[in-house]
């Protein structure tokens, strides 16, 4: 009898990149272990995560988290895990053009998400956003402008062209979970720029609904194990970039 | 009898992203109509990738190039287009392990390509360069002290551990044709940044030669297909951001 497990590795004290994989598992009632969020003394914490991204554990050695341990398969890229995970817990179209298509949503909300980071980070990522305000003030202006219509109207559009309610028409699919966390994850960032954008994103607002009503996923956002949104992840609220 | 063809869209006057499925297609010797370079009175020009970035044309609607189509598959995103790709042109490993892992160094090639190209356009891409150079000089040296050890120290790495010559071992694959490309990139752009880095990357210099070496890349080289390195892609010699 095998006893392999899914083990998620990520930052404990953030929704961040591993939130995209946690609403997978969750919605689909799939157990998982979060080994950061764990105690030491039971295997969990930093210390475990850092095996892997010192390549001290099995593997090929992470670049960053999240990653995903499976066994002796040892993944990383939040758009690879959940490419791999999907069809294992029935998060997946059958069909290749499917199939191709979810990857392809999903690593445009990758490029998104980079982007959305980038605006407090805009010189590096080792700096505090105190220390580069200035620029991420101006960055702001054409993230929102043009960036914000541009991404949103793609996803609004490619969903309305799939016959709905999902992305790939009838089944829901990893890449419209993750486009429900990043449109959470807009509207406390921004939620000026949202409020005014919304109204031209009825499919998007209707899919985000959807998916917070699934059972799996309210309970989720109910339970403490979904971290609230805070100053340290993906998505930050700053007043003045959301002006 | 079918006459599938494969149709690469891409921005006709630079390397860009377009060039990593480019490498593919000439290391393998396989047929490409790259069509926004063809002329628009054969069917090819901007106006032919235009007609899929409107939605006009079949498939789903590409966010961006480059795009991919065969048959009646129209796939976007440079990593999802290797993956699809690669098995199909003899350029990936048998097992699941050695394709998860070059999908893994492949989008960690798009992350690093992402910050490469970010460092010429800190504030907004639709802004010039020239307007955003102050930002782009403070990003430089974060992007040239930080983020250059940590991306080509993984990659070098990872190559370590794959036992060679390449990522995966005796067999080529997609990634380790990037590899080269983003070598060849670094080096045009950031000549003397490489030129102190280079002594601490023994097999990456290795797999780029060798890349280099192999006939349908040294004949793509040496050909006009191969469009020269210009202050209009991904990566962009300015000498005042290598300092």
């Amino acid at each position: 009898m095998t006893d392999t497990r899914y083990e998620l590795y990520y930052w404990p004290g953030i929704q961040g990149r591993g939130e995209f994989v946690r609403l997978a598992f969750e919605d689909a009632g799939v157990p998982y272990v979060d080994v950061a969020r764990r105690p030491e003394t039971e295997g969990g914490g930093m210390a475990a995560m850092q095996r892997f991204l010192s390549g001290e554990a099995k593997g090929l050695r992470p670049f960053a988290p999240p990653f995903l341990v499976y066994g002796d398969l040892v993944m990383a890229q939040t758009a690879l895990i959940l490419q791999w995970l999907g069809p294992r817990i029935g998060l997946a179209p059958e069909d290749e053009a499917g199939r191709l298509a979810v990857h392809q949503i999903q690593l445009t909300i990758t490029d998104f998400a980079a982007e959305i980071h980038d605006v407090h980070h805009p010189i590096a990522a080792s700096l505090y956003y105190e220390d580069q305000k200035t620029e991420a003030l101006r960055r702001a202006t054409h993230l929102v402008k043009e960036r914000f219509p541009k991404y949103l109207g793609w996803f609004e559009s490619v969903l309305g062209k799939g016959g709905g309610p999902w992305f790939c028409g009838e089944r829901i699919a990893t890449a419209d979970l993750s486009m429900f966390q990043v449109l959470s994850g807009l509207e406390y960032a921004f939620p000026k720029a949202m409020k005014r954008l919304e109204p031209k994103l009825p499919g998007l607002r209707a899919l985000r609904d959807r998916v917070a009503a699934r059972p799996g996923i309210a309970a989720y956002l109910a339970s403490d194990r979904r971290i609230p949104f805070n100053k340290h992840g993906l998505f930050r609220h700053y007043p003045e970039l959301d002006a």
